[in-house]
């Protein structure tokens, strides 16, 4: 395509990069930023810049969080003797919006994917055996998508915690395997938490 | 939904100001900018307000560009007596494209819509006028899209060019009626630029 201006043509680019928008929706994108006040676009690019620039994560769950240490860690009414091990902050998000769940977190980042170059020290896993170590933890729940990679990911993290005497479970699938968790109902996700299944049992049925 | 920082909320709303883009997907985009380098996100905004900011639109045919002149209209090669009327940038860059085109363009910046709150005073159909009654423009080609909208415009300018001896056509439909101009495929579109009929007998074939 050739663009009538170096900086619409720039504009478009950087827009592009994002995943899923292509080159005729990042210019579709951009031509309707034109036609809306300056300000639209000066808080479209002043918010990301600054949450680009200020992220901070929770020390303890590595939630994303403008506090050291995250509401959820803070707050003392919640369970801290469970922690649900999830992939993604979504995954928090989509837990959290079910009101079923009173323990804690752990945000991994990712998954472990030979395929895509991710191996256990690009996640957060050692200060989650850490954490486990310490003894304050009781109970792990995985509720990481059932795919391969969620499920070396389990295995991977099961093995490290050997001669512990934790208790580890993965959530009860309601929902269909292959599915991702954001993208479940709230009441099948806040059900498959509740009658999660003690994580030995879920590798034997496999 | 509930965000874990105020930061990250304020991102994922703007960003889900967008057309088209939901809370679900803006948050995605967010989370991929947070995983990648902070360039890219300084590069992303820095691009937006540039373009924002500095933005020009051509003197002549209100086309964007980085000069008073748009490349086109300062182009002695191209044939002035030409004058194709779009509605938007976009139309431009499709026709363009097709490298059948020698004329110069006239971008209204959006078609006369009631339903919509968009009159002729909110379009550049006075700077066209004049434009043609100044006499060096022959013959003006309408190159809207056909929706009722579309015609509507070619018709209020149509009149209001009456007393000129101006000669309109309207461009060939090969592409079905109702289609965007923007996603016709280059054979098509410019094959219908090439046998572009007069205005007048488009009216009465309607
Ligand atoms: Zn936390
Ligand atoms: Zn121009």
């Amino acid at each position: 395509m050739e663009y009538s201006s170096k900086l619409l043509e720039n504009a478009v680019y950087e827009m592009s990069q994002l995943p899923g928008i292509g080159k005729r929706t990042a210019l579709r994108l951009v031509l309707h930023l034109l036609k809306q006040p300056e300000e639209r676009t000066a808080f479209l690019a002043g918010s990301l810049m600054k949450l680009r620039e200020e992220i901070n994560f929770c020390s303890s769950c590595h939630n994303i969080s403008d506090t050291a240490l995250c509401e959820i860690c803070a707050n003392p009414k919640r369970d801290e003797s469970l922690v649900c091990v999830v992939e993604d902050i979504r995954d928090v998000m989509a837990i959290e919006n079910t009101s079923q769940y009173q323990g804690l977190y752990h945000v991994l980042g990712g998954k472990i994917s030979p395929m895509e170059g991710v191996g256990p020290q690009d996640l957060n896993i050692v200060s989650l055996v850490t954490k486990v170590k310490m003894g304050k933890v009781k109970e792990l729940i995985f509720a990481l998508s059932s795919t391969m990679e969620g499920d070396t990911t389990n295995f991977y993290i099961y093995k490290q915690l050997e001669g512990t005497d934790i208790t580890t479970s993965t959530i009860a699938r309601g929902i269909s395997v292959g599915d991702e968790l954001e993208y479940a109902d709230e009441v099948t996700l806040g059900r498959s938490i509740l009658n999660r299944v003690p994580f030995e049992s879920s590798i034997k049925a496999n």
